[in-house]
């Protein structure tokens, strides 16, 4: 899933998405609570209407993004009491107000609002941010199941009047609700918050609370063993992972679904994803290299352009540096999906 | 001519401006003598291989952008010398070296390194500004005679091996060389710098020097008595204007050709061009506005997204919406010159 942070892949429109074959995109609640404001987006449709994309949307709950503010956030029973990033105004999420946000976003996934441990947590802290994690899930289940029709735009699109809205959900239904595992990078209690999760019912399953600065091989053991855990016929969503050989190898370990803001924010900085490896296409070495970023590649910016053009847009500090790589990386990260589901395939 | 300074129309892809109709981009020699430089275009077989664009270029001389840099600039009969914007570095633009650079870029028009007069200037200072200008476009045509077929990409692409290098230029020819008309708010002097220039004889004459802080009246009166004197049946380029009523009311007058940054910049700031006026995206009544950005208009933008859509892009400071704010008003001033082509040949 290419991440859309504020309703954007930035630099990338739309129409390009879809010819990428994009089939589901992330919103970050944290960033869309804060701007546009939910209240905006509920009066324009919900989030897809409001962006104009009909294929999914996931949101996450906005409790990574919390997490991630450090000073700014305390967190209580109730819920994290946090400043704003942008204008240090105080706000306040909880998991009945994170399920009220995503359900007026609109998304067609949306998250339990959880919390993410740090790293490294000791076992005390560790179980009390699992049992807490808990309580907060079965207090999103509760509200979700009793509010997730209460958006007007769920009511206008039961009626069929808008017809733009796409519904990618079982009839009746506008929204799933994910859990998320948590339990640090303890295997006992990752197995202790999957059976408690999985015993609260949920449609699909998320791991969390990992790329948060602990090494690659303790993530990749994390992972493993929290997926056997998990029913293998619902979804199970891995957060935040990874580079294009991590999401290949969890894709083939059994992980259906994975977010990554890598790929975007990579292209950003001039690191390019490519059949030969990276390339940083910074590098004066590439000042007048005809051929195109990746031989391999059949996306729309290896079939015209050369990597001196693309070295020159970036060293120039040109927008189109930012909007072209955007593109290839995403190409690459979707290509290569689909030799993982390919493989799947040829497997089965 | 949209603007391309840097070998790109800034945010937007190559494949975008072919959708949007775009015959002939200019870009700005003086910064691509900067970055990436000239030999690395020559290098690369030219602007239009280099950035991928098989329609027309036009470069300018570099003679305008060296007159903004004011403190940084030393004018000698030789030349300019002057101290890049980027490094600071000493540099030096003579007729000479300007077609060298024009020549190695290998746009389809070049432009006549000329001295842009600043304004308010006195008559002894406009006499000798017109005098220099007048002695460098004979040396730009002289030098430009001798050296036209000087690059190693027009000896490839005469033999047929360069087939993506289009011509759009008469057999034998790669390049027009076009000569500029100067004199500042003198008309007098405007006449005298239009007859001379036309005796050294081009395939095409441009206006230059205004849009220097004069107001919009006097541009109006020198554009209009300046072009009575330049050949009817030869391109008439106005150099740097202007809003979209400007370009239809010049274009109606007879010019042929106009460049100007206005809808690209504009775009980029927010300040969009629709069939209702100028509407500024930024303010708070768009936030949640659904309707089409321009209701007239039949570009992807206006087709797909709205008003509060991109008031929420630009607000939140979004690469998306540099590029599609510019993709938008690209599109209004093309609309605006293909109107314009239409009523003239309707009035025939």
């Amino acid at each position: 899933m290419p991440v859309g942070t504020l309703a954007s892949v930035k630099g990338v429109p739309q129409d390009v998405l879809e010819e990428l074959d994009v089939q589901i995109l992330l919103g970050n609640t944290y960033h869309l609570f804060l701007r546009p404001g939910v209240e905006t987006i509920r009066e324009m449709g919900g989030l897809h209407r409001f962006m104009s994309w009909d294929r999914a949307l996931l949101t996450d709950s906005g409790g990574f993004q919390v997490f991630s503010l450090n000073d700014l956030r305390k967190v209580s029973e109730e819920g994290v009491a946090f400043r704003s990033h942008l204008d240090g105004s105080p706000r306040f999420l909880s998991p009945e107000k994170a399920m009220e946000v995503q359900i007026g976003l609109g998304a067609d996934i949306i998250m339990a609002f959880d919390e993410c441990t740090e790293y490294p947590a000791d076992a005390p802290r560790l179980r009390a941010s699992i049992e807490l994690t808990l309580r907060w899930a079965a207090r999103c289940k509760n509200y979700f199941d009793a509010h997730q029709h209460e958006v007007p735009w769920a009511r206008e699109q039961a009626t069929g009047q808008w017809s733009a809205r796409p519904t990618r959900l079982p009839a009746g239904s506008t929204q799933a609700l994910f859990g998320i595992v948590q339990g640090g990078m303890d295997p006992e209690l990752r197995r202790e918050s999957a059976e408690r999760t999985i015993r609260l019912g949920f449609p699909g399953y998320a791991i969390g609370g990992l790329s948060v600065g602990e090494p690659r091989e303790l993530t990749r053991d994390i992972v493993l063993s929290t997926l056997a855990l998990l029913p293998a016929d619902q979804p199970r969503y891995l957060m935040g992972v990874g580079t294009p050989e991590e999401i290949a190898q969890y894709a083939l370990a059994g992980v259906d679904m994975m977010d990554c803001v890598l790929p975007t924010r990579a292209a950003r900085h001039g690191l390019l994803f490519t059949s030969e490896g990276r390339v940083s296409i910074k590098q004066a070495r590439y000042a007048q290299d005809p051929g195109p970023l990746d031989p391999a590649c059949g996306c729309r910016v290896c079939q015209r352009y050369s990597r001196a053009y693309l070295r020159h847009l970036y060293a120039a500090n040109e927008l189109l540096a930012q909007v072209l790589n955007t593109v290839h990386n995403l190409h690459y990260y979707l290509a290569t999906m689909r030799k993982v589901r390919d493989w799947i395939r040829a497997e089965r």
